[in-house]
Parts: C-alpha cells; structure tokens; sequence
C-alpha cells in the first residue's frame, strides 16, 4: 500500500558489538528509526530524533500490553468475525527536546548542511548514540551528540543526554524537553482517537501527562525531568513552562561560548496501571524519577551495561571470521531481549515488538514455534513456563472462540493473534482457517518438557490445554467416504500463500501428533499422577470412550501424497499448479506479495515459508534423512520466503542435509533480513519473533542440538566463512558452553553436577568446569 | 450484523393487482417500507412516511446512477483491491411533510390509538396509498390519506396527495412540506460524508436544494412545490419558511372544521446533472415543477394509469386460480419496471433497485444471467441491447482491471460489481476469483443475438468483448502436468459458499464455451462481414494463431466428474465433504449464512445458488435430460437457496424434469421470496435482479420457451394449483401472447408476419390476430 524505500543493504557498517551507520540520508531516516529502536522488556521506542524533524519519519513510542482494540470493519461481514483488530499504539512521546541555537530551531532536515552523522546501537551495553555537525541557516555549525538508553534495572524509566557545541560563535541553546500526548498511529484506519488525555501537570521542575486509552482504559502516566550542564557543570535554570491541552514544554536557555558544551539530560517514561493502582501513576513517577536523578545519567548508564552484561553472559554466541554474521546474530539476540525478558506473564512478544506498529497484537504462533526454544536455553526455564502460561490463562477464552465458530464439549481454538486470549485479527481465511496454532501450542508444551523434564507443567496445566486442542482437531476433521479416511477441509497452513485449502499436509500431521501426543500424556497422568488426573478429569468432563473416537481420527488421517514426486503434497491439488521454480522468475515480479494480485499469489506454487518443512522440522524423528532431502529439493525451489519466518528453518534444515553453502545462505539472509533489508520494509519496524528462529539456526542447524530421551544431542557443523562459533544453553539449571571450530568441538559446564551428552551420537560426560574437547 | 426482524410471512393480503397490507405494527414499518417501494427508473424510495415519525424506520430515496465511492479499507491490504466500495447514497428527502394538528406533531410512534391502517401499492395504475385513523395525544381524532406516486412520463418528478380529516372538533391543521439534504446512509461504515449542501434557496412558494456528491461530485437539485385545498377546493396561503444549513420547509395553516379534510399536494423531485448542465438543475426544476402543477395531481395520475397500462400490455402475465401466484409474479415484474425501463444506457439494474442500500453497486452478472432475457422479452429489443451496449462501454475498462490482476494482451475481466466499469467490491475471494462473471456477459450476447437475431451487434460491438473474455480464459487456465489438462484454479463459483476452489465445473465449462463461441463468431464474422472483421483485426491486434492457442485450452478442459455418482463434480474435492442433506439439518441451523461461521459453511457441503445446474440451465442443449436428472437429484438436496437467485433456476429445471409440485414450490419461493419474506431480511430492500428470474421460472419453466434456429419453441406445462396462465413475449417486434390451461394452449400474435413456431416439438404456423389452439 505504501511506496517502499529502496533496499537498504549494506548501509549498516559492519562491527562485532554495534550497529553503525554513517552519513545522513532522509531516505534512510525512517529505516534506521527501525533499526535503531531501543526497548527493555516493558517500553520501547524507535530512533526517532529528539529535536523536531519535518523530514519523513515514523514516530513510534510503544507500551507493552497497551493497546487498542480497533473496530472490526469489513466490506462484507462475516458470521464470526471478531468485533476488533487489536492495535499496537503510538504512545505520549517523552523523549521530544526541541533545540534552538540563537532562536534558530535545530531540523536536519531543513540545515543547510549536515556532516559526520552517525548513529551507533551499542548492543554490548546497551545504549544508543547519534553524532553529528550542522550548519544551520542562520550559519551557527553545531556538533550534537545524543545519547539514549531504557534502563533495564527500572524499566520505567529511560535517559537521555543531549549535548550541543556551538563551532564558531558563541550561542545561546535553547533546550525545550516536552511530553506530547497528542500523537497518532500511522496506521489508524478509522481515524479512532486512541487515547485521551485526563491532565496535564508540572511540579517544580517535572512533568506529567495522565493518558487513558480509549475503549482499553489503560493508564498511562508520562514523565519527564531535565537538567542542564555548561562542559559538565551542572547549571541551575528556571525553565518557562508552556501548555497545552496536549503537551507540556519546559524552555531551558543556556548560554554557552564559542566550543563550550551545553548539555540537557532528560529522564522520562512512563507509569501504568498494570502496574500500579491508577491513582498512584504520579507518584510512582515521582520516586522513579527522584531514584534517576540521584543516580545521575552516567551511573546509571554503568548500571545498564552491567544489567546488559548479565543478559550476554548466558544468551551471547561468537562467531569469528565472519563480522557481519556475528553482527547478524548479535542483533538477533539483543533485539530478542529488548522485547521480552520473562519477568511478566502477562506480556509476549510481539512480532515487531517495540519497533513498530504492524501485526497489531503481541501473540502469534511464532512465540510457540520459534521464540519459546531461545528463550527456554538463555534464561532460566522458568520464562518458557512464563510463556506457556499465558496460554493456559487464556484457555478459557480460546474455548469460547471455538464455540463462536459452532465447536463444543470444550473443544479450543486458540486466536491466531492476541492481546488477551481473544482473536483480534479479522482476516477469515487467517482467523478461521489458519487453525495450526493450535498445533504449534501443543508442540511447545511437548517441547518445553522435551527440554526442562518439568513434567509437572503437564499436570498442573498443560494437559488441559491439550484436551482442549485434542477435542477441536477431532471435531475439525471429517470423514471422507471418498478417500475412506480422515480429511480437514478449509484450512490456510503456515504458507499464508494459499488459503481454504484440503488437507494441508502440515496442519493434518499436526492434527494427528496433537491428538497422540494427548493421549500419551493422558496415559501418564492417569498411572503416575492419579490426583492430578481426578482434577483434571472433573474439569475438563472427559470421558475415557472420548479418546478412543480421537485415536480413530489420528489413526485414520488422510495425507496427500505423490508417487510420482516421492512427496507428500503441501495440501490437495498442489501439483495441478505451474510448477515455474523460483529461479525462473524474472527478477522484476519479486517480491511476489508487492508485485502480484492476490488472486495471481493464490494460484501460483510459490510458498511464502517453510510448510511441509516445516513439519519436517517439529516431527523431524518421523521422517528419514532421505525423506527430508526429497522434500527439501521439491519445495525449496518454489519457496520465495517472503515471511521472515522462513529461511530460519530452512537454513536449519539444509544444515542437517549438510548442504552448508545454502545453510549459510540462509543464516545470513535470517540474521540480517533487517540489516540489509532483505524484504524491502525495514521502515516499517523489525522483524522480532524470526530473530528466535536465527539463533534456532545456529544452536539447531548448525551445532546441531537436539533433546532425546532427556539428553542434549549435538552433531557440530561449521561454514566455511567462519573460523570458530560458540553458543550457550541453560540446560536444566546448568550453563553448557560450546565451542565449534573446523578442528573440533569443545564444551564447558557450569554448575555442579556432570552431565552426560551425544556428540555426533557418542556419548561425552562433563563435568562441571572441566573443558571437554570432541 | 443486525438483528432480524422476525419473517413477516402472510401479513400480506392476496390481491391480482395490489400488495395490501392492514393493521399497525411498529415492527413491520421497515419491512413495509421495503414492499411498498416506489420507482420510476429514474428515482425512487422506499415507503417511508411523510410525516415524522419516532419509531424504527430505514429512510431510503435513491436517484438512479448516483453513489458515492466508499474507500476500501480492510485489515490486511492485498495488491489489486479496488480503492473504493461504491455506496448507493440516500439522497435528500423531498417526500417530507410534517403535519399538527391543533399544534401536536402528527407520530404513529406516539398516537394514544391507530386504527383502519392500511397501504396498498396499486401495481396496475403505478401508486401507493396509505390510509388511518388516529388518536393524538392531545385526543384529537384524525382520518388520514396519503396517496404518492412517482411520474413514468416526467420522471424527474413525484407527487403526494396528503389528507387530514378531524372527526371529532374543528382544527388547525399544520403541513409542514420540506426538503432535507441532512440525511445519512444506514450503510456509512467509515463515517465519511456524503452529500455537500451547496444551497438551500426558495423563490414564491418553490424550494430547492443544491448538492453534490462527494468525490463524484454529481449535482442534484432537490426541490419542491405544495398547494393546499379545503375539502377538495384550493386555498390560498401564505407559508412561514424556516430555513437551515441543510433544510427547508413551509409552513401552512389550514383551519377545518369537524369531518371537513385539508389537503395538501406535493410536487418533488430530483434534476441531475446528468441529464442537464448542472447550472440549469434550478431552472429545469421550475419548468418540470411549472408543468406538473399545471396538469394537477388528478390528471397526473390518470398519466400515470396509462403509462403504466403501456407497460403492462407487454409485460403482463397471468395465473388463474391461484392469487398469491399471481399477485407474486406483478409484483415482480412491478419492481422491475419501477428498477429499470432501459431508456438510459448509462444506468442498469441494482440488486435492490430503490428499495435499500445493500449490495452497493448497480451492475451484477445479474443483469446478464437473469434480467437480459426479461427485457428483451417484454421491451423493444434495443433495452437489451442497450444492456449489452453498457458492457460494450466499459470494455476498456474490464481490460485494464484484469492488467491490474496480471492478465496483458487485452484480456479482460468485468468487474464483479461497479457503477462505471470499474471494480467496486472489496472482498478478494469475491473481486479476484469470481470470474464466472465473464462467462455471463460473453453468455447474453449469444443469449440476445439467438433471441434477436440481430447479428449485427456482434460486428459492431459483441466481437471485441468477446475476444477480450476469450483472451481472460485462455490465460487464466494452465496446464496441469499431473492431470494432462487445462485446469482453472483459485476461483469462486456461482455458489459462493466456497472460495478459492479448483475447477469448478461450472467457471471451467463456462470458459470453454466462451472460447468456443468466440472462436466460431470470429469465423462467421471472417466470413460474412470482412470489413467489420478487418476494423476488429486492427483494433484488437487479434493474431490468427491466437485462436489455435485458445482453442487448445478449450479442447483439453478438465472437469471433475465422478463415476461414482454419474455427476460432474462442483470443483475438486467436492466428495471429500461430509454429505449430509439440508433436509436433515436441524431448522434452528438455518438460514446457515446468519448461524455458522464462515469457516464452516466453506468446508460444508452446502451450496448458496445453482451453481453446476446454473451451468446445465446455460447449456442444457449439451447435456442430456438423464444426465440433468441425475444433477438435479445430486445436488439439490445440498442446496439451500440462500441466494435470491437460486429458487428460479430451481424451478426452470424443476419442470423440465416433470416435476410440477417442486416447480410450483420453488416458484412460489422466488415470487414471493420478498412478499413472503423467505429469507428473513426484506426490511432491508427487496431482491430486484431475481425478479426476473421469477419471469424465467414462467416464461422458460412453465412455458418452456426456448430459441432454436432463430425459432421460438414452447413445451407448456401447468401447475395443478393454477386453471391457466398467460404471458406475452416480444419475438423480433411482434408480441404473441401464450394462453395456458390444463386443457390446451393458445397462442396469439400481434403485427403483420405469420410466425412458425414449435410447441411440443411439432411445428405450428401462426399468423397475426388469429387464435391458434394446441
């Protein structure tokens, strides 16, 4: 819908611990507002400018859990639709300092010129820095430097210090920190207010802004405290205060000689009623902002690298001789932790998490099937269980959603995106059919007890979520008398290219696990844990014939398959396409999904993301090695990975075929799909939940970790662009380091108890602080 | 969306000529709005009251070819959506008249009591009465009558008749005539506005208002003129004129005493633009307004008894012995002729006319697949080729939508629904894959030519949309290597409870039909018209292998079939169904488009409209009457005729088969589908476009009328529940009348040539005025 920037690749300088770019360009603002975007977990926001910019920008300021539920408005309504698009919403803007010099306002965009711009994303330490020389048209030349980061040990609060030197004359700086409420979202289709302001107060020298959004009422309360400093010395100033119904603005004026430094910090952020009785947002404010102030912006910037610091500790991988995959994979990580760090179950992770507002709602299937295994091995297990949770809390609703769509006996479906537990996306042949979420939340459970042994998650949660979706994939299918088994009709896989089609290969396998996989931990509940099993049988009214009409479907599923090929076919009727590779494809129709019709997608063969494969990947012990190869050589080619979901797996699953030239290919092109802007749409946000799936690409695909029978596996492979890697799992409570060269392997463990281990499938013990070289 | 109305079933009194409806139900005021419609093909309205009133009502006044294009905004943009969703607009309120008596507002809402209430719309004279006595709150007692018709012979203006007696004390009677353009849509999703009140201006006792429309910017002039009388004999007054940004009314005072009546009669209307200069909608105003009062409203109904009278000598048909049969079949072809008179080849035919605001957009493959044979039936045969000529006009058009889509080389696809020749509907399983539409349009041209023989609109004008239709199928099919055969994939049927289906049967053999037919007019046009063929040659870049190439794809056209069931199947996948009969569907599951979700009635196996019957109804000379039977007896009973369009078909096939009583069943269904209000949604406007195939279920079923050989052939059958029916058709310029009883059938022509005609497969000579008996 809107006119891309061109690609920007290679505009990112290569380094091993920041991202850097260097010159300024007004086509490349909007992308590096994304690229640059800082978050902690709780708020986040994109690198836009401090001082005003009336050149083309994306302003993006973002709450975790607030939101808006915009209304469901479609040409033809459809029974079932749900009533709201949930919105990820432009927050009150705290970070705004208006500069003037000499009463000229600081715009880069109208200066008459601008020199040594740079911007750097520490992601080491965790801060952001923009660097720069002006001449503005009054001809004062200016050097700003702009220093940013949310602090991770107060997630409250952010910091900035913004400094500016006059070059060639003295100058009176005016500093003007505002909190602005008056925002928008880019993307408000209706032209909906989202929040309304309730006030606008200062005291002595902080700010506050009360917001509620509408329909949502959430409180938010916005804050702000500045002060000045003449080349560090602390300057005492009586601000000019001005109001508006919208915006509060402190006018700070500091004279400063030719080459002296006037500097502002500004501590801001916000305050919200999740987590704060409403009438308390104020003074919660107050004591976070008095604690900055007495910290002081360069120790609490210690702080951060500190808090940083611990995050890299157990979550960092190397890769040497290879700057811009380490960069890659480093991005990956840091943008992963800026958008949840586990500390409250009720968040998830959005997929462009504090970076923009595309794919309003914060849950998708990706959380399951691609963020949970990194956030299970870098922190401790209990974030995965954190994870899964949420979705046990919203069982309930997803039960009601199925019911909405004419399912019963407690037959669940869970949303397809969420912000509460229910559906807010109002696409039908994404809400309706897209039903292999489902699938995707039974596997992360049966994943995360692969992984942690946390068998209890199953009895004390788990096993309900998965009668639920036991129950709905038996209701879903029907039997055919035509082909004399079990079919789902109707459905979209996860190759969003296609849509109401039968028998999705993917999502009729799922369907089948789904319902074994229940079974099994039925069976094991009911002999090991007979209390729990009693509980869980009064709530949920299953009856034991129940599951022998669930086992009748797996057993008897239909899945569609070509002798001719060797291949199970994606869904029914996939060969009657045109089968055209990729490779065919002039280069001016990419990206299928900017250049095609819908209609021209549908009915072509290409596939947006691993779909059959993707299979392959989550049930990989149910296929032969040879199997996969066939697959991979039939789909790949038709595969256009225009999901930043897709070449994760991909790169994955070349690496088990040892096709490392093509795995790597893909780990570049997932771990810098934003970098270098590969999908031609980094101004509008990152693409978080994929970044889960690089890391999965390097600790899976090439170190090659698998969790059988309660042992970690590991069968290292390595490109040959790299000299060595290393990753780290929190395995069981222990830290498992792994050190892959072209030479050998070695592995260290911390902790105390040793632990036994398959490399290349021999078994190695380790013991703790001992390094172990294979 | 909304909550229905309850099914307003047999409040309607059967008459031969009038819809009667007696008794005051505030819950039936919507539903009859919708009945009572009245049109002239220009303009027309729905049945609201003059007066004010407070309880539920759906004000509607339509003006034909006058709508305002709505942005498409949907929640997940996909390339090729049209930019705008065209709204039928309520245009400003000319039929207003407030009335007091004794200064207390005239509100059926409110009355202490209303008795005698009663309308009738009079089908054979073209108007609508309204008469009823009341009780005020302030106990006034009142006899009123409103009688208002819209003028078939100026039809730019309307006129109401509006009568007060008091019967129990003299009083002063107020009538307030206004003219309102502050009207809303019920249908304005976004809020936006749709009409600009340019002025509000009056001059000695006319008003008028200018308007536009927004973005389209059709300008209209609203106006008016009122005359009050005293038991029939004139009185001159003075109005009091209030006026405001967007209204304006006179205010008359007429004092009466007890059982004398005060009369007003109101003249109104609408002057547009695009009939005049749109400096001159004020002055053609006057002069229409200055003729209409110079005639008076007595002999402007007697006008309109004749004009209407005119319509009826052709288009008239009778049942004897069964009067809501036949009060059903007026009221259908009343509608049609109120939609659509074929004057004006810049309008066409909306699904509901001027009856509501669904279905935004006036042109469907309606027009093509049922009211083409209507028209051209019962009208000079220039209305019908006035029709084709439309499409003609937007072929440029069809053309660059399908380059919009991907197609090149002047392929064209029409647009599923638009007021212009573009594509205004937003739904993408809609807009992109219900391309069948191309097949109907390519489909009344062979229809219109076969009928009339006038070859010529082929040369002049059919050819080139049928190269383009032809050049659409030839690239929308591919080849399937794994069927060895061209298949269509990604379409939506005629029964659109499946989307994005593959080769459904009826799109696939539409295609080749239109290949062929193309194919085979190029030839005779090659042949016998070589200078028109070289104009076409030139203009279309028509290349003579081209036609090889297509005819390829007609010859290897895959068709599901199943040798099961004997059956060709609806699309691929047909069989996989759970095939359940919609006689053993509980009642409380019907109509399924208002109880399941979307999801679920895609994957059922229920279907909206005919849709491979649809097909065998096109070309039934292809298939045998056993291979008929054998559909008819498949999918029947998977069909609920949910669509308006579905029971005609039904029927047609129905008594082909010798099936009287599920012929007469579903006729009566499609007849009286609104009067009846069968599928629980009249308050929303009556269904237009399947009226005339309530003429077909006549005409072609009953009748069994067909063309052959440039001869008309006839097979007459009769329901037991009728003792005759008659029905006239317009056969190249004389109009024979078909008398049917149980006993024989008659046929009679007007004009000067004798007429060879088929009935019952046996030659029959008739010549002019004289009574030939079968």
């Amino acid at each position: 819908m809107t006119k891309k920037n061109k690609m920007n690749q290679d505009y990112i300088k290569p380094d091993k611990w920041s991202i850097i770019a260097e010159g300024f360009d007004a086509d490349q603002v909007k992308s590096s507002e994304s690229l640059f975007s800082i978050g902690n977990g709780a708020m986040g926001q994109r690198a836009n400018f401090e001082e005003n910019y009336s050149g083309p920008t994306f302003q993006g300021s973002y709450i975790a859990g607030v939101y808006y539920p915009d209304k469901t408005r479609v040409g033809w309504w459809k029974n079932g639709y749900p009533e709201y698009f949930a919105k990820v919403i432009n927050a009150p803007n705290w970070i705004g300092i208006n500069v003037s010099i000499n009463r000229e306002k600081l715009d880069l965009f109208t200066c008459k010129s601008v020199s040594d711009f740079r911007r750097e994303l520490n992601m080491k330490e965790g801060w952001y820095l923009r660097t720069f020389k002006a001449t503005l048209p009054n001809d004062i030349e200016i050097k700003v430097e702009a220093k940013r980061f949310l602090s991770l040990e107060m997630d409250e609060i952010g910091a900035i210090a913004y400094s500016v030197t006059p070059m060639n004359s003295a100058a009176e700086i005016l500093f003007e920190p505002y909190l602005d409420s008056g925002i928008t979202n880019e993307d408000s289709n209706w032209d909906d207010k989202f929040w309304d302001t309730l006030s606008v107060d200062h005291q002595n020298d902080e700010a506050f802004i009360m917001t509620r959004t509408m329909k949502t009422n959430f409180h938010v309360c916005t804050f702000m405290r500045s002060q000045c400093f003449v080349n560090d010395k602390k300057v005492e100033l009586e601000p000019e205060i001005t109001k508006t119904e919208t915006e509060i603005k402190f006018t700070y004026s500091v004279a400063v000689k030719q080459n002296e430094t006037a500097t502002i910090h500004k501590f801001g952020g916000y305050t919200v009623d999740r987590d704060h009785n409403k009438n308390e947002l104020v003074s919660e404010a107050k004591k976070v902002l008095a604690t900055s102030i007495k910290i002081g912006f360069n120790s609490m910037l210690e702080e951060q690298k500190i808090a940083w610091s611990k995050i890299w500790e157990t979550a960092d991988i190397t890769i040497e001789g290879d700057v811009r995959a380490q960069q890659g994979i480093r991005f990956n990580i840091f943008q992963l932790n800026q958008t949840y760090l586990g500390v409250d179950s009720r968040l998830n992770i959005g997929p462009k998490g504090f970076t923009g507002e595309k794919y309003g709602g914060s849950t998708y299937w990706d959380t399951e099937a691609y963020c949970i295994p990194f956030y299970m091995a870098t922190k401790d297990q209990e974030v995965a269980r954190n994870l899964l949770t949420y979705r046990y809390n919203h069982l309930e609703k997803a039960i009601e959603n199925a019911e909405k769509l004419g399912f019963s006996n407690g037959a669940a479906l869970y949303p397809m995106v969420t912000m509460n537990g229910e559906e807010c996306h109002n696409e039908w042949e994404i809400t309706f059919e897209e039903i292999h979420r489902n699938g995707a939340i039974a596997f992360a459970i049966y994943n995360y007890e692969r992984y942690t042994g946390d068998f209890k998650y199953i009895t004390e949660k788990g096993l309900e979520v998965l009668i639920a979706i036991a129950r709905f994939w038996f209701q879903r299918a029907n039997f055919s008398t035509d082909k004399n088994k079990f079919v789902i009709l109707g459905v979209t896989g996860p190759n969003e290219y296609e849509n109401n089609v039968n028998n999705n290969f993917y999502t009729n396998y799922s369907a089948k696990w789904c319902i074994e996989y229940t079974v099994d931990c039925i069976n094991k509940v009911k002999h090991n844990y007979p209390e729990e099993f009693n509980r869980i049988l009064a709530k949920t009214n299953l009856k034991g014939e129940e599951t022998y009409k669930w086992i009748k479907v797996a057993d008897e599923m239909y899945f569609p398959y070509s002798e001719e090929h060797g291949v199970y076919l994606q869904q029914d009727g996939f060969l009657d396409k045109e089968l055209v590779k990729v490779s065919e494809l002039e280069s001016s129709q990419r990206p299928i999904n900017q250049k095609w019709s819908w209609d021209r997608i549908l009915r072509s063969p290409y596939i947006k993301q691993a779909d059959v494969l993707q299979g392959f990947y989550f049930f990989e012990n149910h296929f032969s090695i040879e199997e996969l190869e066939r697959h991979f050589d039939f789909y790949e080619p038709f595969t256009v990975h225009e999901s930043s979901l897709s070449p994760c797996v991909h790169s994955i699953q070349a690496a088990k075929l040892d096709r490392m030239e093509q795995a790597y290919q893909f780990y570049l092109r997932t771990s810098r799909l934003d970098l270098d802007d590969y999908n031609h749409e980094v101004d509008e946000g990152l693409h978080i939940t994929s970044m889960a799936g690089t890391w999965m690409s390097i600790v899976e695909g090439f170190g090659g970790m698998r969790i059988k029978n309660n042992t970690l596996n590991f069968t290292p492979k390595i490109p040959k662009q790299w000299q060595a890697y290393s990753f780290k799992v929190n395995f069981r409570h222990q830290i498992l380091t792994i050190n892959v060269s072209h030479e050998k392997s070695t592995f260290n463990l911390s902790g105390d108890k040793e632990l036994k281990i398959l490399v290349n499938n021999q078994m190695v013990t380790i013991t703790p602080n001992n390094l172990i070289t294979v």
